[in-house]
């Protein structure tokens, strides 16, 4: 269930993403917040700016959050429905909530991580579509390459 | 089906966990081989090392293989059962092997990826299961940390 602090979460993610499209990247953004509502980590996707094909949003999200002893009660604020690689990240390590700004241009495993107990919130974010579909549109292989396809 | 290869590269990622081991890490270590039998990338657990969180030893040898068009006939090799983060990295990337050292001490999503069509060869290997039984008897705080249980 969307909560009231959802749509401002996904404004510090939307903000890395524009970050990322900024610097020639694929412009995705999330955020990790704790259970107090206390943001851990913020990141977005850097294979062109670090030539790192592992650094997805969420993935960096969480690498920038540092070691936590427990993720329960944490939402992970992205963009864009994650993949099956940071839809692993969230089920393995029980990070609560996720919460998506679009699931149109992309749709990764948020349907599965609902399946196993994750509470999944789609907003359906006009701003997020319309950052991906030009960025696809203008990158068509980059995109594919950020995703395996 | 195991390959003639597969303990050989299995040497790879044994080697990479024993130097974890060395340094006080997570004693997890894989490689990832090209489709011609080369090496990719290569790297081990980095929790403790770099304070990394996401340096799963998977995550880690796939980002040292850099950018890449298509994993198509390429084989992770890793010491252990991938968790549902590294094999979620599999499946969204298209690695098309997973060579498994050992699956008795944790039970990851390897049974996923092969209802997934991805081929998993669990080769069983003693000197694997050894490190990880003496490390999470040792170290069972760290290795739950590890995998967020």
């Amino acid at each position: 269930m969307e909560r009231h602090l959802d749509r401002i979460w996904l404004v510090t993610a939307l903000d890395e993403a524009r970050a990322g499209l900024a610097e020639g990247g694929v412009p995705i953004g999330a955020a990790l917040y704790g259970a107090d509502g206390t943001l851990w980590g913020r990141g977005r996707n850097r294979r062109v700016q670090d030539g790192d094909p592992s650094a997805h949003a969420e993935t960096a999200a969480f690498r920038a959050a540092g070691r936590q002893r427990s993720y329960r009660g944490t939402t992970m604020v992205t963009t864009l429905s994650p993949c099956w690689y940071c839809s692993g990240l969230v089920r393995q390590f029980g990070i609560s909530r996720v919460v998506i700004g679009e699931a149109v241009t992309f749709h990764g495993g948020h349907d599965w991580l609902a399946e196993h107990g994750v509470e999944v919130v789609v907003l359906d974010d006009p701003e997020c579509v319309a950052l991906m579909r030009e960025f696809t549109a203008r990158n068509p292989a980059l995109w594919n390459e950020d995703i395996g396809a």
